[in-house]
């Protein structure tokens, strides 16, 4: 008679237990703390280092990622296959659906109760809010959260955000970071959270749909550092003559134009979160300050350093 | 002048031509004797063996799969691809359909002859019964039938079936197994074939639709075992007292709850296909005796072992 | 303070920048001279020898290709998958789409500046003629064009044709070549333009639909090789004694049957770049000189040959 096979869990070979962020899920930006975040970009940073030395190297090397997209984010998809594959591990792409045969309140948690039967991570991207950490109450296996349709949270973009601004700049305390476009999503918002967490930061906000932050975040971001709010689509002489980033969106009248950036700091750094609209016209790509194509391979590292930690090797 | 690249079948480096299923196809449950079980069901706990130790080897590293998907079934294709990449080997994800500039008859021939082109296994999953004998028929590289449409045949389905008894019960023979829900599908037709393979066992089936049984199979069935079946929806202590394992299916009006479950021997099993329906309420996930989880991972070891097999590995 | 990751161009570690085709891109057959062909195929016929005795291999390990398909090409896809995965290299599958919240114009640059960040070569598919020259023009990884439309070019397919013959009849001068069906798409017409730069080449056209070749083209060729244009569906003893290639198309009222290539050469090749219609019966597959299925195996010992070739392997 045959024994049954353990069930207990166990580290597996060549896992660090004692990784602080072994096991863990990253569901939100209200989870890190600005000791977390220096950790995980310092990791980033040699992710990067790495990936231009080596490309490839086997740092997770027979972990299994499965990409677990209820709705496309072909973006996403990629940069975490990507991540996956640069760091010598194997990826299932799941592209998952609420079928009508399921029971609804079953179907993400048996989803998730069957992919991590075949993965040791899982991200997930999903329409509904709160879904990944339903996933994560029924998960054995860390799970990432990839977004949560268009106005929920996604961490590891506000992440990638600040790394990037890191990157760039050296350094996040005491920089003036302006913020232009629309406020109607969460990422703003995790974004200007996380930002908050560092010294003397100052961020100005240029927006004609600021209704959308309700007094209650208003005075939480007061508490901790400088919130800007300005009512119209004008992004001047003066504005500029301050900024050290200038974070673009789709939903604004303002086009960054040349002529614009002539305006601008010589060390200004342009980011952009993609697809980009007419806000950010193709002539300024070439300004060495337009730092949104640098941003996608800060994304990449981001990406990288956070499977390494909740696999146990960073 | 060049000389053409040979056509000649050989057995490329590395393969063991010995293996006894090297180069097999796995069509039907009607292949199997009980010895091939056996054999297959001690390559799969050695599997689970291996993955519960190490994760990922690299038994097929520099084998490909073709992952041929006619419909989609994304549970039975996630699982093939982790088999795969547990075992260190690669996936072609094929996301396949008849093109109307296509010649019918010649479609899945000539998709086969094309990706057996590109990989060293085929998995078939087919929405029309006898596709995946055609596809054997053509190929010169082995075919696993991973499911004919909804009524088909679903080898390997009726195989992680019976191993999970084999797992959580120990043994197989002298078992009481009932079943209850819709008999429409072939799959519960071809696990009761293969249980009858053992010794000692007793089928019972509890449906309002049994007749979807027709005599022959109900002869061939009497032949070699017994079988009881129970023409009305009702789950009593007197079934559940001679009940070893409880394999529910969608299409029943019985609901599985924990007083049904206080009603029942202590180590019976519970199984489920999936996905679940109101039969199968989540109340009852967190008892031990509750293995629909574990029959997940039971079915990556099986299907790890089938593709081991057939390229010459176990 | 961190110093931001270099983004100077390197050569990543164990790439040969004396490689001749070493960030190359492959956009046209244009771009090919006789050297070219004859060293790519030498290469093509390597890689034949290698898959043939190990499977896969590491030349490419740790790199990853993008598979940026816009249109679906399952089996040009399904190609290059397998050809990164022989050579023991990753690939993102990218099922990409033009969204309507992107700007039109720029939405393939920054699709492939994105990619750019994740991987090391980008296969291109795109509905739209000069699609692979815009990605290349853009991207600072290698671009490889897998087909634009159903009318643009396609070099791979028509390199992979040229192999075929190469291997089939052991070299390409002084062959006489018969196409039949339609001249509709520019697949025939590179096809041509490659062949001719071979020596005392002879092609032959069985078309009803010739008006598609204009006098441009046809000017083009008289000056390097001979062009016979017969204007219907005519395929006769006369046609088929000096016929060494049958080169088969969809469109025309031919059907290959086996009397027919009763009254062929013995050693005629027939190739067909699938999928077929009516006028390639099955019944014709098991002859030795049907030689369609063995192009499916060149087309992927050129695609490995071509990813080699650029990323400095070859």
């Amino acid at each position: 008679m045959n024994t049954p096979l353990t069930k207990t869990k166990h580290i597996p070979f060549g896992d660090n237990k004692d990784a602080p962020w072994y096991g863990e899920n990253i569901l939100s930006v209200g989870q890190f703390s600005l000791d977390d975040l220096n950790f995980i970009f310092d990791i980033a940073h040699e992710m990067g280092v790495m990936v231009n030395s080596l490309g490839t190297f086997d740092l997770l090397k027979g972990k299994i990622l499965a990409n677990m997209f209820y709705e496309p984010s072909t973006r996403t998809m990629s940069c975490f296959t990507s991540a996956m594959e640069r760091l010598g591990g194997s990826v299932i792409p799941i592209f998952a659906q609420q079928y009508s045969s399921e029971r609804p309140e079953a179907a993400l948690p048996d989803w998730v109760r069957t992919v991590e039967a075949y993965a040791d991570v899982i991200v997930l991207r999903h329409p509904t809010i709160g879904s990944s950490k339903i996933a994560a109450q029924y998960a054995h296996k860390p799970v990432i959260n990839a977004g949560e349709g268009e106005t929920g949270e996604h961490p590891t973009q506000a992440l990638l955000d600040i790394f990037s601004i890191r990157e760039e700049m050296g350094q996040i305390s005491g920089l003036n970071i302006t913020i232009i476009g629309s406020l109607k999503n969460r990422a703003i918002r995790s974004l200007i959270r996380l930002l908050m967490l560092f010294h003397d930061i100052t961020v100005t906000l240029i927006s004609t749909s600021e209704q959308f932050f309700d007094e209650e975040f208003l005075q939480e971001v007061a508490r901790v550092g400088t919130l800007i709010l300005i009512n119209k689509s004008v992004l001047d002489e003066t504005i500029l003559s301050f900024t050290d980033v200038l974070y673009v969106t789709q939903g604004t009248d303002i086009v960054v134009t040349p002529e614009l950036l002539d305006l601008a700091k010589p060390k200004i750094t342009i980011l952009h979160p993609f697809p980009r609209g007419p806000e950010l016209p193709m002539e300024i790509d070439s300004d060495p300050r337009a730092a949104y194509f640098r941003q996608m391979e800060y994304g990449l590292y981001v990406r990288m350093a956070l499977l390494a930690m909740v696999l146990g090797k960073a």
